[in-house]
């Protein structure tokens, strides 16, 4: 949320000599996606953003990301296309940080999603899922079942200063998940693994595009589901709407139906979504230093989420209707 | 340099209701302007900032600031415009801030100003100050002599921490200026007063805008100048480059002709502008806690600025030639 590298219009300058996309006519440091360094870049051509990769994106990883938002947009997804230099190289050094050039992309987040949105959504990712088959590196996710005991662990003596016996509450928790997910058969593909509605444009009520890549990976495909659920489907008040839910399945299902074993696993991959962001905003809020300009998201959001699903009987619960 | 409050799309979206420019296509906040919230709209006509007004700016100065950007805009000066609600007003309410929306300027600010910069910078300022004269609101300029001695007794007990002696070099500085402006009788106006590099956008070599009134006020029109000689033509080796210099004053003397009590004043003007970035970096390096991710700018710098006005004979020092 911040601009971390300042890049002056000589550096600018010189950057853009090696693309073949006009000359600068408004450039902007903006407030968006994880810890880079992110500018709105207009050209007398179009617009573009620019990031440098800051200390959470690894370097290894770019070759995944900028390749998979190729590989997207492509097969016809609307997501950033990363703009080739004259040598044909999408990853670039500036400033001394590796840095790329992708399409801007118009819309506006929605903070308060509708069921209509929902349905957008369910049928984005679907897309984004079909779209994703083929494409040929390989991502494990950092963040799934075996990155969370780790996690759990880094918070432990200080989890329960948040929330009395929350501690011995995602112990257990973690007990019960990594056995459900090692029984897990399902099919797997690339998942966008963050899709929150700060990461969808709309134009209006027309989804206009999916961004911020950077925690995409290989996973169960239904594992995205169950994150959006959790993301998108519950209100102010924690409660989950059905109706959201519903519309987000029966889109998705609509362009890439569910196995059985897809509808059996979601109340076990919801609960595993709630445990992956809970462990991760435990984490970031015990670390993150008061007063620091970094928002702090509450972690006992997740916790709330997470017993919704652990009641939840079947798919059902979701919204799901065969 | 952040966003301070989050404006949703739902916010904006009836916020928008209340103008006739159209439906959002694009909202990202931006790291820009002094400690105020920044956003870039884009609309189905046009592009704007949305600017909500945080701690800083006085709500009770806010008529001035929009009301001088029209002055100015309506008189042919490239600023923003303010934008006007249906009901007349360019001064709204945003999630609990004063807030205003203002036409979008295309440009790119220049780190490291050529002579053709300076030209065009001075002839811009000229500009400004002809274009302020018939503005009828008044605004005393805060930060001008009667201001310093404060900032000083602020900084005072812990200023020598930032350098040996720095305390008895600003009250010396401090006694001879206050004399030096209590003899000053110079034409007066409205100033920009904070009119750096990154306040002033460029295309190519061309001047495409002046932005950030928000330090704008009644004052000695040379005063200005005196800030942009400080602000313009240093070297980073903190050498006057009286090339520079001499390409600023006159081509801001080639529109507004400078009256030999200008010209005489200008090394006391550039000392005051010096202690007065000085100071103001000074207070902000004592007050900014460690970690904040606001950017601290040195005061030493400008130190080393007025050492060499102090050593100025007269306002050939600077490139002036009659």
């Amino acid at each position: 949320m911040a601009v971390y590298t300042e890049v002056t219009d000589d550096d600018l300058a010189a950057f853009l000599r090696g693309y073949d996309i006009g000359d600068a006519v408004t450039f902007k440091g903006i407030a968006e996606g994880v810890e880079n360094s992110n500018y709105l870049l207009a050209t007398t051509r179009a617009r573009f953003i620019l990031t440098l990769y800051e200390k959470r994106v690894a370097p290894a990883d770019l070759p995944f990301f900028l390749g998979l938002m190729e590989h997207l947009a492509e097969r016809g997804l609307s997501c950033p296309l990363p703009v080739k230099a004259r040598d044909g190289e999408a990853l670039k050094t500036l400033c001394g940080r590796p840095a790329a050039l992708v399409t801007f992309l118009d819309g506006v987040s929605v903070r308060r999603p509708t069921a209509g949105h929902c349905a957008a959504l369910g049928q984005a990712l679907a897309e984004l899922h079909r779209a994703g088959q083929g494409f040929s590196i390989r991502r494990p996710n950092a963040l799934s079942v075996e990155g969370w005991r780790p996690l759990a662990e880094a918070a432990r003596s200080r989890s329960d200063a948040v929330a009395p016996g929350l501690d011995a509450e995602i112990a257990a928790e973690l007990d019960h998940l990594e056995a459900a997910f090692a029984a897990l058969e399902l099919p797997r593909g690339v998942i966008h693994a963050d899709l929150f509605p700060n990461n969808v444009l709309f134009l209006g009520d027309r989804l206009s595009g999916l961004i911020d890549f950077y925690f995409a990976c290989d996973d169960a495909l239904a594992y995205d589901i169950a994150i959006c659920l959790n993301a998108w489907c519950f209100e102010p008040d924690q409660s989950f709407n059905v109706t959201k839910g519903r519309a987000l399945l029966a889109a998705y299902g609509a362009i890439r139906p569910l196995s059985a074993a897809e509808v059996a696993a979601l109340p076990t991959l919801a609960r595993g979504a709630a445990i992956r962001f809970l462990l991760t905003r435990l984490v970031d809020w015990l670390d993150t230093p008061p007063g620091a300009l970094v928002k702090k998201l509450d972690p006992l959001e997740y916790l709330r989420k997470l017993r919704f699903h652990q009641q939840a009987e079947g798919a059902a619960a979701f919204g799901w209707t065969s």
